[in-house]
């Protein structure tokens, strides 16, 4: 008898209200394109899941550990071990266990993520789930599993430039995607940004879908983003959690990283800078 | 007859679950030192009033523009001009037009304000009441106000440096302090960073209380945050909101902004670092 081969795995989660949006267009082209690549497509849809955004004690079954004064992390980490999340969170951490490629498709929100999402991940990356305080950035959990923010804005790309209004749009998503995607161990992607695509004219927002298509066809052999390596940093409390002295010199003529350059006058190196288009 | 004077109002934006937190803590603080000053304080404890996260078209009371394809900006927009935002939404527009300084207490989330908060800036900040394309950074509608983000963190202080595992907090908060108080108006003081308090001996914890009441004290004689003026950019689509020529040599040598330098081996100057208990 055959084994049959486990079918790979990508995850979609989507956070637009509209089904005629260019976002919804986004998520499809990525459900056609991986489909095509051979890949189960997951997709969160979570405007239509009517997706719980906050942090509360209705996301653990049972008793708390400390009902006097709850702490969400604390108690989601027990209720983790012991099997007691709600069943919306529990479905989603087997989705993303699953998933070898994770897609979050979103309008851009006052410069991160909408309420929605941002509570996606506050409520489903658990501490034990998504990190410990041994596997963190490259010993990450999810180290094995790529992640892409891809996102419209509603400024232009003009905006979102070092010496421009809103600075460099790496600084804007280095929370994002050192914040929450590297630190559980996630290779980052580079973002795929829609500039703007509510003033764009329909031909150049379909020549916009056709390039995420070609992008899609090619996105397991892309090369992540390139980090500081977490071995450069002495990753204890006696350390502090600094760089470490031997590597400091080496590290001042590297451009590791996508944070960023000074918001005026000295922008990135070029090398560095995002290129949503490159794949 | 005596004209009575308007009592000045302060508004305190509050994100915990708990009243047993230390946020709960810092939030009694600085509603007795305000109070003190003989400022009115008015407080949105969001988890205790259930507040709504997500964006969707529950926020709008009538019919929709478009209901073919909803957009939230636009449909909020209109209903903003027309009186139709839900009650909640315009209440909290309401405390938020009244107030002079607006506190923002919150727990660190995945290196942000937790998804409640967020969902507070996404259905508050609409456009028209908080930004149009004509008011926003210096000339933003709340260029006489004052806001503050206010919180405590997980992880130690040496973990948020310039040469250290998270990187320089500056950087982490740009999207919030640029991204969404400076774009409004607000002038935006320097933020209260309550390092670790969990594992911090009550002690200490009450020492940190007390320098937050001593900051609050003198709170409206601070000088905000330094950020790169709005007239050195070309605010226009023609000038794509690009420095101005004449003013990138000039700005070579300054060090506006909080925003920061390269991750790694190019730490900010020593005056652009966030102190957060300098007042």
């Amino acid at each position: 008898m055959q084994r049959e081969m486990a079918q790979k795995t990508a995850l979609i989660v989507y956070a637009h209200q509209s089904p005629a949006s260019f976002n919804a267009a986004a998520r499809d082209v990525a459900v056609e394109a991986l489909t095509k690549q051979g890949y189960k497509v997951l997709v969160s849809d979570l405007y239509a899941m009517n997706f719980k955004a906050s942090a509360t004690a209705d996301d653990i079954k049972g008793d708390l550990k400390n009902p006097e004064h709850f702490v969400y992390n604390d108690e989601m980490m027990t209720a983790w071990q012991d099997g007691r999340l709600s069943d919306d969170i529990a479905e989603e951490q087997h989705k993303l266990e699953q998933a070898e490629l994770v897609i979050f498709q979103f309008p851009l929100y006052w410069f991160s993520i909408p309420a929605i999402l941002k509570g996606w991940v506050d409520r489903v990356l658990i501490q034990g789930f998504a990190f410990t305080m041994q596997k963190m950035y490259d010993n990450g959990v999810f180290k094995d599993k790529k992640a892409m923010l891809s996102f419209t804005t509603g400024g232009t790309e003009s905006m979102y430039q070092a010496d421009a209004i809103h600075g460099d749009i790496n600084v804007m998503l280095w929370p994002l995607q050192n914040g929450f995607l590297r630190f559980c161990g996630f290779q980052v992607l580079a973002p795929q940004i829609f500039w703007c695509p509510a003033y764009t004219p329909p031909v150049a927002r379909n020549e916009m879908l056709d390039s995420w298509r070609e992008r899609l066809h090619g996105v397991f052999a892309e090369k992540p983003l390139s980090f500081a390596p977490t071995e450069y940093f002495d990753m204890s409390f006696q350390g502090g959690f600094r760089l470490r002295p031997e590597v400091k010199e080496k590290c001042a003529s590297l451009t590791h990283g996508i944070t960023t350059a000074h918001h005026l006058g000295k922008p990135l190196p070029p090398d560095n800078q995002t290129k949503a288009k490159e794949s």
